[in-house]
């Protein structure tokens, strides 16, 4: 990135660079707080300068801190550029990308304006922990205002934890477990509240289904969610059919969103047309309002003043964005986000994963055998078309789906570390690599799916109950 | 109207056709039922016939009983003709006409396609309550679909009532009681249960005020119709801001519209624009929910099938068209409906009543003083200028203000037809007129005041609480 940013150009709204203003100032905080060298604090100094200038060229305002830019339209224009030769689509409900190493995330950046976690900034975070696990490296390389958050756990405050998931299956595959997975760990980590949407009503507005149908998957669903081993104490899962008309609470701060954000608003951010249902236009509300702590008053007694921590997949940042921009002036604070990756499809990083296909992906309900079967029959390789030529030239871990799943489910640093470089030297075969992988992710479905058997309706019942948590803010 | 509609000519669309035809079908089946003259039914048939060519015209399919047009879109433009010398601007937010008669309901029945309710229609209405009464004549121009209803009555089947209010201000005008004195009036003639709603949501979302204004307003205008007298143990008042929080049945329906109305049918139907607010935009479904009966699974056993009848301003039409389009795609029955006529403001029925210009009406907390200043200071005459030349010339009841309440709140029909006749011959004085108006509203607004004060919060708590009204369906 040049350190100026070319306005005229580039297709930046005020309030992109408003926001890119306002991570910017953070990482300057940052550095300075970890002391970092000279030249590195200055660049970043002369950066924020420069778009400060930027900011004013194209608003005709001084930019300041906490006041978004007036009367700017919210636009993300992420849709395919039909002349590059690679692109990435990235929106709540598709994936695409026509690399096989992925979706391009350092483009995704610039776009979502989300901010790296790289190594220099994690150093906070094992401040903030004292526990850097390969889990946060691998998973979350992403995140927006966590400032806040550091903030308050510095000051001993509380914040809570708030992810989701769209019920449009009964069927959750691996990737699925990804966000929850990382959830869980930052709950036991924090020991804090966390609350999960199960946006059920989304699906029925999306897809060819009931609402009966909806509401069935939102507790199946929920069924894999508790199998992660959440702390019922601590956890309150809901239905947003269900749970929309269990608490004016959570109501009211879905009309106030949704008296902020304008249909050009949603238009440009998620590309409604005017053909679209009214329900998926207004829904964005309902997935902003659980960032907001009065959302629960059964939880957080009433108070409306507890940050919002959001892990969850990038592709749920435009949500998000949304929410950020309309926070301040309902007044409540910007919820933080840690963003986790993509999982890839089993035939690679761009083509998709699909329910409606059983060899896409390996599904949490799949024996032992079809396991085995699907990573050795549709795992793509990087893996050379011989052995004598693998053992040649080496493989590639970049485009390989079972390294790739293996820095999601490898606990041990050191051993992926040792994989990939046997691998691209071309010591290690594919068949080993996928050997690896079965091994790993074989016990640990297994053990998903006997937690899951454990779970039972009257669990579900006591997770869905809005109620009081044990915790006190 | 000609017996044929010039479809490319009138700007009526599929669906608006589809409707005026069921209208016309429902017609001939009444006209048949009562054993009109064959004159008369002959000439209704041709209609339907000639209806059911146009049809055909434009939408290229047979007209079917039941099965409205696909893919159409709901459109009315309803907004004022720039070119014509008279125009009438209605819609749920505005009613404005350049005519001191008030508006033209004649054309207002071409463009809503409300039906009517001419005398030999009023003798169904009067088989059917066996009580026709000077305040449904005078209140109740024009129905919809009353069929369904009047089948259900036959069969001894029973139905409910819905009726809203918008609470924009704890000042309520004289006006405002008309539908609820209407709704009372049907409530005690068939003994069946009400549900109100008080839309806060909207009016915290159309005006420059607060949840909590908006709430507090709609706890105040409940004060004001439980004071009309309505039987508690058949009555649900409810606001929106708590009751969608306290019925999953009740969001389930709003979904259901939801999904199956689009921004174009709203903008056709509404006006709404891109830059109108999501909550707005969704809000229509909100208004529509209460037309069925699963929307209080507390009154209805979580019956589906009870029908509804909703008496309401004829502004409020574009509403209940949307939920009639909606209703058989969701698997529910359309609400009928009865429009009462629009109550004039003080100044004449070209200018507008408003809650900020005291002058503009009766408000319910006005004194007997101001009540009896108001008419003699402010409402518009059909009086001559001078006494000689009213006596001359007489009077013009029809852009009376005073004659215009009178037809209201005068429950004497002959006494009006009396009055009538003597100002229009010049035998009564515009003084005179109004000081029978002065006589009429000053006690019937005494006793609202007091039966007003004897609501207490408890009261209103009674009548807002979700429950089992005194009814077995």
């Amino acid at each position: 990135m040049s350190d100026s940013l070319d306005c005229e150009a580039c297709s930046l709204t005020p309030l992109d660079l408003y926001e890119r203003l306002a991570a910017q100032g953070d990482k300057v905080r940052l550095l300075k707080t970890e002391k970092a060298s000279k030249d590195e604090t200055d660049e970043a100094v002369k950066l924020l300068l420069a778009l400060k200038t930027d900011y004013k060229k194209l608003t005709g305002q001084e930019y300041k801190a906490g006041s978004p830019p007036t009367d700017v339209t919210l636009v993300t224009n992420n849709g395919p550029a039909a002349t590059e030769e690679e692109y990435d689509f990235v929106d709540p409900w598709t994936v695409q990308t026509s690399n096989a190493k992925g979706v391009d995330y350092d483009k995704l950046i610039v776009k979502f304006l989300s901010m790296k976690l790289e190594s220099k900034l994690s150093f906070l975070v094992y401040e903030f922990t004292k526990q850097v696990t390969n889990v946060l490296l691998y998973m979350a390389l992403f995140f927006r205002d966590v400032h806040q958050i550091l903030d308050a756990y510095e000051n001993k405050k509380s914040f809570y934890l708030y992810t989701g998931r769209g019920p449009s299956s009964e069927a959750m595959h691996v990737g699925h477990l990804i966000p929850f997975i990382f959830t869980k760990w930052l709950q036991d980590v924090f020991d804090i509240p966390l609350v999960v949407q199960l946006t059920d009503d989304e699906k029925y507005l999306w897809k060819d289904i009931t609402p009966e149908e909806a509401y069935k998957y939102a507790i199946e669903n929920t069924k894999d969610i508790i199998a992660c081993g959440f702390d019922m104490s601590k956890t309150f899962i809901f239905s947003d059919l269900d749970y929309m008309g269990a608490s004016p609470g959570f109501y009211r701060n879905v009309v106030k969103v949704q008296k902020h954000v304008t249909f050009n608003q949603v238009k440009g951010i998620f590309g409604f047309t005017d053909s679209d249902c009214i329900g998926k236009i207004s829904f964005p509300a309902i997935q902003a309002a659980p960032s907001f702590s009065s959302s629960f008053p059964q939880i957080f007694n009433g108070r409306k003043d507890i940050p919002c921590l959001i892990p969850c997949a990038i592709d749920q940042d435009p949500y998000f964005r949304m929410t950020r921009d309309v926070a301040p002036r309902i007044g409540y604070s910007k919820p933080a986000l840690l963003h986790s990756t993509f999982f890839p499809a089993l035939q690679g990083a761009q083509t998709k994963m699909s329910a409606s296909d059983p060899n896409s992906s390996i599904f949490l309900t799949d024996t032992m055998k079809q396991i085995k079967t699907k990573i050795n029959k549709h795992a793509f390789s990087g893996g050379k078309d011989t052995i004598e030529d693998h053992r040649k030239y080496g493989g590639n871990c970049d485009v390989d789906v079972s390294f790739m799943y293996l820095t999601f489910f490898l606990e041990d640093d050191e051993k992926l570390e040792q994989i990939k470089q046997d691998y691209t030297s071309g010591a290690l075969l594919t068949g080993e690599l996928k050997k690896i992988l079965i091994e790993t992710l074989q016990p640990l479905i297994a053990a998903h799916q006997e937690r899951r058997k454990q779970v039972t309706e009257e669990t579900v019942k006591q997770f869905m109950t809005p109620r009081k948590l044990a915790f006190e803010f």
